[in-house]
Protein backbone atom coordinates (compact mmCIF):
# COMPACT_ATOMS: atom_id res chain seq x y z
CA UNK A 1 0.00 0.00 0.00
CA UNK A 2 1.33 3.41 -1.04
CA UNK A 3 1.55 6.00 1.52
CA UNK A 4 1.80 9.51 0.24
CA UNK A 5 -0.49 11.94 2.14
CA UNK A 6 -2.56 11.78 5.22
CA UNK A 7 -6.01 10.14 4.22
CA UNK A 8 -3.64 6.87 2.54
CA UNK A 9 -1.80 6.98 6.66
CA UNK A 10 -6.02 6.96 7.63
CA UNK A 11 -6.73 4.30 5.80
CA UNK A 12 -3.48 2.21 6.58
CA UNK A 13 -4.61 3.10 10.32
CA UNK A 14 -7.89 1.88 9.66
CA UNK A 15 -7.05 -1.36 8.15
CA UNK A 16 -4.51 -2.05 10.99
CA UNK A 17 -7.06 -1.19 14.07
CA UNK A 18 -9.87 -3.62 11.62
CA UNK A 19 -7.49 -5.89 11.98
CA UNK A 20 -7.05 -5.50 15.68
CA UNK A 21 -10.12 -6.44 16.71
CA UNK A 22 -10.39 -9.35 14.41
CA UNK A 23 -7.94 -10.71 16.36
CA UNK A 24 -8.93 -9.83 19.76
CA UNK A 25 -12.45 -11.18 18.67
CA UNK A 26 -10.27 -14.65 18.19
CA UNK A 27 -8.74 -14.24 21.42
CA UNK A 28 -10.95 -12.69 24.34
CA UNK A 29 -13.29 -15.94 24.02
CA UNK A 30 -9.93 -17.88 25.05
CA UNK A 31 -9.15 -15.16 27.79
CA UNK A 32 -13.01 -15.24 29.36
CA UNK A 33 -12.39 -19.18 29.50
CA UNK A 34 -9.31 -19.28 31.53
CA UNK A 35 -10.50 -16.34 33.98
CA UNK A 36 -12.11 -17.45 37.23
CA UNK A 37 -12.85 -14.13 39.28
CA UNK A 38 -16.56 -13.63 38.30
CA UNK A 39 -16.17 -9.35 38.25
CA UNK A 40 -13.36 -10.28 35.24
CA UNK A 41 -15.32 -13.03 33.53
CA UNK A 42 -18.26 -10.75 32.89
CA UNK A 43 -16.27 -7.20 32.61
CA UNK A 44 -14.53 -9.42 29.60
CA UNK A 45 -18.20 -11.33 28.19
CA UNK A 46 -19.12 -7.24 28.32
CA UNK A 47 -16.22 -6.32 26.32
CA UNK A 48 -16.26 -9.05 24.13
CA UNK A 49 -20.12 -7.82 23.14
CA UNK A 50 -18.61 -4.21 22.99
CA UNK A 51 -15.83 -5.33 20.20
CA UNK A 52 -18.30 -6.29 18.58
CA UNK A 53 -19.70 -3.21 18.26
CA UNK A 54 -16.63 -1.86 17.43
CA UNK A 55 -15.90 -4.59 14.52
CA UNK A 56 -19.22 -2.75 13.27
CA UNK A 57 -18.80 0.32 13.50
CA UNK A 58 -15.35 0.12 11.22
CA UNK A 59 -17.73 -1.40 9.05
CA UNK A 60 -19.76 1.42 8.36
CA UNK A 61 -16.66 3.72 8.03
CA UNK A 62 -15.37 0.97 5.28
CA UNK A 63 -18.11 1.37 3.19
CA UNK A 64 -17.26 5.32 2.12
CA UNK A 65 -13.66 4.74 2.94
CA UNK A 66 -12.80 1.01 1.50
CA UNK A 67 -9.91 0.13 3.34
CA UNK A 68 -8.16 -2.53 3.36
CA UNK A 69 -9.62 -5.66 5.29
CA UNK A 70 -7.16 -8.00 4.71
CA UNK A 71 -3.98 -6.21 6.21
CA UNK A 72 -2.62 -8.21 9.24
CA UNK A 73 -2.18 -6.01 12.15
CA UNK A 74 1.69 -6.94 13.68
CA UNK A 75 1.53 -5.09 16.71
CA UNK A 76 -1.51 -6.39 18.54
CA UNK A 77 -0.37 -10.05 17.13
CA UNK A 78 2.72 -9.64 19.18
CA UNK A 79 0.39 -8.65 21.84
CA UNK A 80 -1.53 -11.19 22.63
CA UNK A 81 0.94 -14.05 21.23
CA UNK A 82 3.09 -12.95 24.34
CA UNK A 83 -0.26 -12.67 26.68
CA UNK A 84 -1.84 -15.83 25.65
CA UNK A 85 1.28 -17.85 25.90
CA UNK A 86 2.00 -16.39 29.29
CA UNK A 87 -1.78 -17.21 30.58
CA UNK A 88 -2.03 -20.41 29.64
CA UNK A 89 1.39 -21.70 31.43
CA UNK A 90 -0.27 -20.44 35.12
CA UNK A 91 -1.65 -22.88 37.25
CA UNK A 92 -2.96 -20.54 40.29
CA UNK A 93 -6.24 -18.98 39.33
CA UNK A 94 -5.32 -15.51 40.88
CA UNK A 95 -2.39 -15.43 39.55
CA UNK A 96 -3.56 -16.42 35.99
CA UNK A 97 -6.55 -13.36 36.19
CA UNK A 98 -4.07 -11.24 37.08
CA UNK A 99 -2.04 -11.94 33.71
CA UNK A 100 -5.09 -12.14 32.01
CA UNK A 101 -5.96 -8.07 33.74
CA UNK A 102 -2.73 -6.68 32.51
CA UNK A 103 -2.58 -8.83 29.16
CA UNK A 104 -5.76 -7.13 28.90
CA UNK A 105 -4.66 -3.87 28.86
CA UNK A 106 -2.18 -4.26 27.11
CA UNK A 107 -4.40 -4.74 24.20
CA UNK A 108 -6.33 -1.78 25.37
CA UNK A 109 -3.87 0.57 25.37
CA UNK A 110 -2.92 -0.42 21.47
CA UNK A 111 -6.39 0.25 20.88
CA UNK A 112 -6.34 3.68 22.51
CA UNK A 113 -3.57 4.95 21.07
CA UNK A 114 -4.45 3.56 16.91
CA UNK A 115 -7.65 4.72 18.18
CA UNK A 116 -6.74 7.99 19.05
CA UNK A 117 -4.59 8.55 16.42
CA UNK A 118 -7.16 7.37 13.67
CA UNK A 119 -9.98 10.13 15.59
CA UNK A 120 -6.96 12.90 15.14
CA UNK A 121 -7.02 12.05 11.62
CA UNK A 122 -10.56 11.63 10.58
CA UNK A 123 -11.07 14.90 12.54
CA UNK A 124 -8.30 16.74 10.17
CA UNK A 125 -9.80 15.12 7.21
CA UNK A 126 -12.69 16.91 7.88
CA UNK A 127 -14.46 13.28 8.11
CA UNK A 128 -16.82 14.52 11.31
CA UNK A 129 -19.15 11.24 11.02
CA UNK A 130 -16.21 8.73 11.19
CA UNK A 131 -14.57 10.99 14.18
CA UNK A 132 -17.55 10.66 15.91
CA UNK A 133 -18.02 6.59 15.76
CA UNK A 134 -13.92 6.29 16.50
CA UNK A 135 -14.37 8.98 19.46
CA UNK A 136 -17.08 6.71 20.78
CA UNK A 137 -14.51 3.42 20.38
CA UNK A 138 -11.86 5.49 21.92
CA UNK A 139 -13.60 6.10 24.74
CA UNK A 140 -14.96 2.74 25.54
CA UNK A 141 -11.56 1.35 25.19
CA UNK A 142 -10.98 3.85 28.24
CA UNK A 143 -13.31 2.88 30.19
CA UNK A 144 -13.03 -0.89 29.40
CA UNK A 145 -8.91 -0.43 30.76
CA UNK A 146 -10.60 1.57 33.51
CA UNK A 147 -13.01 -1.01 35.16
CA UNK A 148 -9.51 -3.66 34.48
CA UNK A 149 -7.60 -1.55 36.57
CA UNK A 150 -10.21 -1.13 39.28
CA UNK A 151 -11.23 -4.94 39.29
CA UNK A 152 -7.65 -5.86 40.07
CA UNK A 153 -6.87 -3.36 42.70
CA UNK A 154 -10.44 -3.75 44.05
CA UNK A 155 -11.41 -6.91 44.09
CA UNK A 156 -8.11 -9.42 43.23
CA UNK A 157 -5.85 -7.58 45.38
CA UNK A 158 -8.20 -7.04 47.88
CA UNK A 159 -9.02 -10.77 48.43
CA UNK A 160 -5.37 -11.48 48.59
CA UNK A 161 -3.86 -12.17 45.39
CA UNK A 162 -0.40 -11.60 46.64
CA UNK A 163 -0.96 -14.00 50.06
CA UNK A 164 -2.98 -16.37 48.40
CA UNK A 165 -0.79 -16.66 45.72
CA UNK A 166 2.80 -16.91 47.31
CA UNK B 1 9.83 -19.42 33.27
CA UNK B 2 7.39 -20.28 35.75
CA UNK B 3 4.29 -18.26 37.11
CA UNK B 4 3.05 -19.59 40.31
CA UNK B 5 2.15 -15.97 42.04
CA UNK B 6 2.47 -12.55 41.54
CA UNK B 7 5.88 -12.50 42.91
CA UNK B 8 6.73 -14.45 39.91
CA UNK B 9 4.50 -12.79 37.34
CA UNK B 10 6.22 -9.14 38.66
CA UNK B 11 9.28 -10.56 37.71
CA UNK B 12 7.88 -11.54 34.54
CA UNK B 13 6.32 -8.00 33.83
CA UNK B 14 9.89 -6.46 34.64
CA UNK B 15 11.50 -8.68 31.99
CA UNK B 16 8.93 -7.84 29.68
CA UNK B 17 9.50 -4.28 30.31
CA UNK B 18 13.44 -4.42 30.05
CA UNK B 19 13.38 -5.70 26.79
CA UNK B 20 11.07 -3.64 25.67
CA UNK B 21 13.28 -0.45 26.35
CA UNK B 22 16.40 -2.14 25.04
CA UNK B 23 14.37 -2.61 21.48
CA UNK B 24 13.07 0.95 21.82
CA UNK B 25 17.05 2.20 22.56
CA UNK B 26 17.79 0.35 19.66
CA UNK B 27 14.45 1.67 17.26
CA UNK B 28 14.13 5.50 18.51
CA UNK B 29 17.35 6.77 16.96
CA UNK B 30 15.93 5.51 13.52
CA UNK B 31 12.92 7.16 13.86
CA UNK B 32 14.63 10.24 14.77
CA UNK B 33 17.06 9.99 11.91
CA UNK B 34 13.67 9.88 9.49
CA UNK B 35 11.87 12.81 11.20
CA UNK B 36 11.80 16.16 9.90
CA UNK B 37 10.04 18.55 12.22
CA UNK B 38 11.97 20.17 14.35
CA UNK B 39 9.72 19.74 17.49
CA UNK B 40 9.18 15.84 16.50
CA UNK B 41 12.60 15.84 16.11
CA UNK B 42 13.53 17.44 19.62
CA UNK B 43 10.71 15.73 21.58
CA UNK B 44 12.10 12.33 20.23
CA UNK B 45 15.40 12.96 20.92
CA UNK B 46 14.50 14.15 24.22
CA UNK B 47 12.61 10.72 24.84
CA UNK B 48 15.78 8.86 23.85
CA UNK B 49 17.85 10.32 27.05
CA UNK B 50 14.70 9.77 29.54
CA UNK B 51 14.33 6.05 28.34
CA UNK B 52 18.40 5.47 29.06
CA UNK B 53 17.30 6.68 32.50
CA UNK B 54 14.13 4.61 32.18
CA UNK B 55 16.15 1.23 31.30
CA UNK B 56 18.65 2.52 34.28
CA UNK B 57 15.53 2.48 36.56
CA UNK B 58 14.99 -1.49 35.90
CA UNK B 59 18.96 -2.25 36.43
CA UNK B 60 18.65 -0.83 39.86
CA UNK B 61 15.08 -2.69 40.33
CA UNK B 62 17.06 -5.72 39.13
CA UNK B 63 20.21 -5.61 41.73
CA UNK B 64 17.55 -6.59 44.46
CA UNK B 65 14.99 -8.90 42.20
CA UNK B 66 16.87 -10.49 39.95
CA UNK B 67 14.74 -10.92 36.90
CA UNK B 68 15.88 -12.26 33.27
CA UNK B 69 17.10 -10.10 31.66
CA UNK B 70 17.66 -11.97 28.43
CA UNK B 71 13.60 -12.83 27.72
CA UNK B 72 12.56 -10.77 24.34
CA UNK B 73 9.34 -8.77 24.49
CA UNK B 74 7.32 -9.70 21.92
CA UNK B 75 4.63 -7.14 21.96
CA UNK B 76 6.96 -4.45 21.67
CA UNK B 77 8.46 -6.19 18.75
CA UNK B 78 5.67 -6.55 16.48
CA UNK B 79 4.63 -2.46 17.08
CA UNK B 80 7.87 -1.39 16.73
CA UNK B 81 8.45 -3.61 13.47
CA UNK B 82 5.35 -2.88 12.13
CA UNK B 83 5.46 1.37 12.98
CA UNK B 84 9.24 1.14 11.24
CA UNK B 85 8.23 -0.72 8.01
CA UNK B 86 5.39 1.66 7.15
CA UNK B 87 7.88 4.80 7.92
CA UNK B 88 10.59 3.52 5.94
CA UNK B 89 7.84 3.15 2.76
CA UNK B 90 6.71 6.57 3.49
CA UNK B 91 8.63 9.74 1.25
CA UNK B 92 6.55 12.84 1.89
CA UNK B 93 7.88 14.07 5.13
CA UNK B 94 5.08 15.57 6.91
CA UNK B 95 3.12 12.51 6.50
CA UNK B 96 5.94 10.29 7.68
CA UNK B 97 6.07 12.88 10.69
CA UNK B 98 2.49 11.78 11.26
CA UNK B 99 3.13 7.90 10.57
CA UNK B 100 6.41 8.25 13.01
CA UNK B 101 4.30 10.01 15.98
CA UNK B 102 1.35 7.69 15.79
CA UNK B 103 3.87 4.35 15.93
CA UNK B 104 5.77 6.24 18.86
CA UNK B 105 2.30 6.47 20.85
CA UNK B 106 1.78 3.03 20.17
CA UNK B 107 4.97 2.30 21.92
CA UNK B 108 3.89 4.66 24.70
CA UNK B 109 0.76 3.23 25.58
CA UNK B 110 2.49 -0.46 25.30
CA UNK B 111 4.41 0.92 28.36
CA UNK B 112 1.87 3.08 29.95
CA UNK B 113 0.15 -0.14 30.19
CA UNK B 114 3.05 -2.26 31.10
CA UNK B 115 4.57 0.45 33.90
CA UNK B 116 0.80 0.57 35.09
CA UNK B 117 1.00 -3.06 36.03
CA UNK B 118 4.38 -3.57 37.25
CA UNK B 119 4.01 -0.35 39.95
CA UNK B 120 0.45 -2.20 40.72
CA UNK B 121 2.31 -5.53 41.68
CA UNK B 122 4.83 -3.62 43.32
CA UNK B 123 2.69 -1.77 45.68
CA UNK B 124 0.69 -5.46 46.42
CA UNK B 125 4.12 -6.83 47.34
CA UNK B 126 5.09 -4.26 49.39
CA UNK B 127 8.12 -2.99 47.27
CA UNK B 128 7.56 0.79 47.65
CA UNK B 129 11.13 1.93 46.27
CA UNK B 130 10.32 -0.50 42.80
CA UNK B 131 6.84 1.31 42.81
CA UNK B 132 8.17 5.12 43.20
CA UNK B 133 11.11 4.01 40.07
CA UNK B 134 7.84 2.60 38.50
CA UNK B 135 5.57 5.05 38.99
CA UNK B 136 8.32 7.98 37.73
CA UNK B 137 8.81 6.14 34.55
CA UNK B 138 5.04 5.91 34.18
CA UNK B 139 4.51 9.13 34.82
CA UNK B 140 7.03 10.06 31.47
CA UNK B 141 5.51 7.88 29.47
CA UNK B 142 2.12 9.50 29.98
CA UNK B 143 3.79 13.03 29.43
CA UNK B 144 5.72 11.47 26.28
CA UNK B 145 2.15 10.53 25.16
CA UNK B 146 0.47 13.68 25.29
CA UNK B 147 3.80 16.11 23.95
CA UNK B 148 3.83 13.91 20.90
CA UNK B 149 -0.32 14.73 20.93
CA UNK B 150 0.22 18.50 21.10
CA UNK B 151 3.20 17.85 17.97
CA UNK B 152 0.59 16.60 15.77
CA UNK B 153 -2.15 18.61 16.55
CA UNK B 154 -0.42 22.18 17.03
CA UNK B 155 2.20 21.85 14.67
CA UNK B 156 2.30 19.01 12.15
CA UNK B 157 -2.05 19.88 11.46
CA UNK B 158 -1.56 23.56 12.11
CA UNK B 159 1.12 23.46 9.53
CA UNK B 160 -1.87 22.43 7.35
CA UNK B 161 -0.02 18.09 6.61
CA UNK B 162 -3.91 17.76 5.28
CA UNK B 163 -3.50 20.36 2.55
CA UNK B 164 0.23 19.56 1.92
CA UNK B 165 -0.11 16.45 1.86
CA UNK B 166 -2.40 15.25 -0.42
Amino acid sequence: MKLSNLHDLYLHKLADLYSAEKQILEALPKMIDKASNRELTKALSDHLEQTRTQAERLDRINSSRQFDTAMKCKGIHGIIAEGSETIMEIKDTATRDAQIITAAQSVEHYEIAGYGSAKAFADELGFDEDADLLEQTLKEEGEADKLLSKIALGTLFKDGLNEKAQ
